[in-house]
């Protein structure tokens, strides 16, 4: 249980999930595995209306803070819940793990416990964000790799095109290269040389890469479906779109495409190049973003995601 | 006379300018100059109803296309308007230059005709965005230099600073860092050293530098006036806004907030660090916008932009 508003808002999504999970099944093949206090995750069920065999409840006893430095905590607190779920996940009691506790905890747990892919120079974390069309944009990285290079950046394509293509359903997807121009010419040092390589793997049919994308054009689809960032940019370019949208709600324009962007509602961030599937939160989220949290782990676990990037690794 | 839209436009626009700088004047100290075709110019100004000794006119007969090569234009096509312009500027018939024309030999007019300031590593171009409080914020840089150093960023704290005082009229700038996150301790390389170099010109005075800033904050003003970034960061910044301004007005959302980010009306960017006030419009200016690139140009001028510039890197 992890979050701002943990354990009743994280209970609370997770019952949505559940419900959602086994909509018109008779027996669904996926069960969710809750860490925390067990007593009074127990009582929220009872609250939820929630029968307490819907899930199963391995109780923890001690919480990562905010304020804790991740791998100092991590460590001595071995029986926080994110402590206990990465070691689970190692043994393969869990299938995926999720949590909208410390980013930094997670991420150790992520690189020291379930470790990156081989040959994977970095893992990222990506997002997939809402478009005008309906149909999502994932765009790597959001800020797990704030110096990278280009090497970097060109496995980012691969692993992008790989989450859209499995999790997303998205046939052979456009993957495009964040950058100030859409000429092959335009750019930083970073991006004009990763232009170079995304040509050599499009070549070599690693990917789909269509070209450079301008920032203007990220949220229509129309051009990519896999956009490719070092980690400041992306980074940059979600808290600009999460500012745009405060601003926008605040001032009582809304629609379908804003209420989107809404962070508190987006379902987390898959930590992808590690060898098991792990989403972060953020911190903020609702009910509704912890549902879609748990289905997004529930859709990479089915998607093979994990078993997908070691085989494009080999 | 420059812009995609140019010369009916770009009169259209000067036109307004002009009944703006002499509203409630008996005697107005600023005159415009318009370059272009002349007898062009003449048959626009009649059509618009306006005197025709409201303005200087030089003709001038070659055009700068926008697949021109800048260097190569600029040099062969000495009676353009962008070369004329820049040549007037430099033997003081003209305090300012401004033209929504070709980008590129606006820049070689800057650099090579009214060149750097010395002491500045790199000239930057800058906007000021709309913010929800009504007062602009400076962005920069926001293209010119899309592979900056921190000492080249440490300049353009003290450049935006000099210019939100001085044009915009902001009592002691507060000057911010655009980072991914508020601490120190965040950031890539670039933004880490150069929050140490801001901390020590903060402190001999240079400008009153007051930390990180997210991007998720830049359109409030609640935490700075002035908004220091490399140009990739920064123009990626610009290009997501408009985007998103695109996408909100043809959803039909729209406010005073929302319809500041349309990139049509605004003003054109100041290039900053040369030693003559020069702005470039936006391709796709409209008159509005034209109006305002040239109101921008005169209170440039008159607020001594370039001296105040010149004297704080003397």
């Amino acid at each position: 249980m992890g979050g701002d508003f943990a354990p009743e808002v994280a209970v609370k999504g997770a019952v949505m999930a559940y419900k959602q999970l086994n909509t018109g099944c008779v027996v669904s093949d996926c069960r969710i595995v809750l860490y925390g206090d067990e007593e009074r995750i127990r009582q929220l069920l009872d609250f939820e209306g929630c029968p307490q065999e819907a899930f199963d409840i391995v109780n923890t006893t001690e919480v990562i803070e905010m304020g804790d430095h991740p791998v100092r905590a991590f460590q001595q607190k071995q029986d926080s819940s994110i402590a206990v779920g990465f070691r689970q996940l190692a043994e393969g009691k869990i299938d995926g793990f999720a949590s909208a506790g410390s980013t930094g905890a997670m991420m150790v747990g992520s690189t020291q416990i379930i470790r990156v892919i081989e040959r994977v120079i970095r893992p990222t974390i990506s997002t997939a964000i809402p478009t005008t069309t309906g149909q999502p944009v994932v765009i790597l990285d959001v800020g797990l790799n704030v110096d990278c290079k280009p090497d970097i950046l060109e496995q980012y394509a691969l692993i992008g095109s790989i989450y859209a293509e499995s999790v997303l359903g998205i046939a052979n997807p456009r993957v495009a290269l964040l950058n100030i121009g859409s000429e092959s010419s335009k750019g930083n040092m970073l991006t004009k040389t990763t232009y170079e390589l995304l040509q050599v793997g499009s070549e070599t049919g690693r990917y789909n890469f269509v070209g450079n994308i301008e920032a203007s054009h990220i949220f229509t689809s129309e051009c990519a479906d896999v956009v490719v960032c070092d980690g400041f940019v992306g980074n940059s370019v979600l808290k600009l779109a999460e500012g745009l949208y405060s601003i926008t709600a605040q001032m009582g324009l809304t629609n379908e495409f804003w209420e989107g962007l809404n962070y508190e509602h987006t379902g987390g961030t898959p930590i992808l190049g590690i060898n098991a599937p792990v989403i972060i939160g953020h911190g903020k989220s609702t009910a509704k973003a912890i549902k879609n949290m748990i289905l997004s782990t529930a859709a990479a676990i089915r998607a093979n995601i994990v078993e997908r990037l070691q085989e494009a690794f080999r």
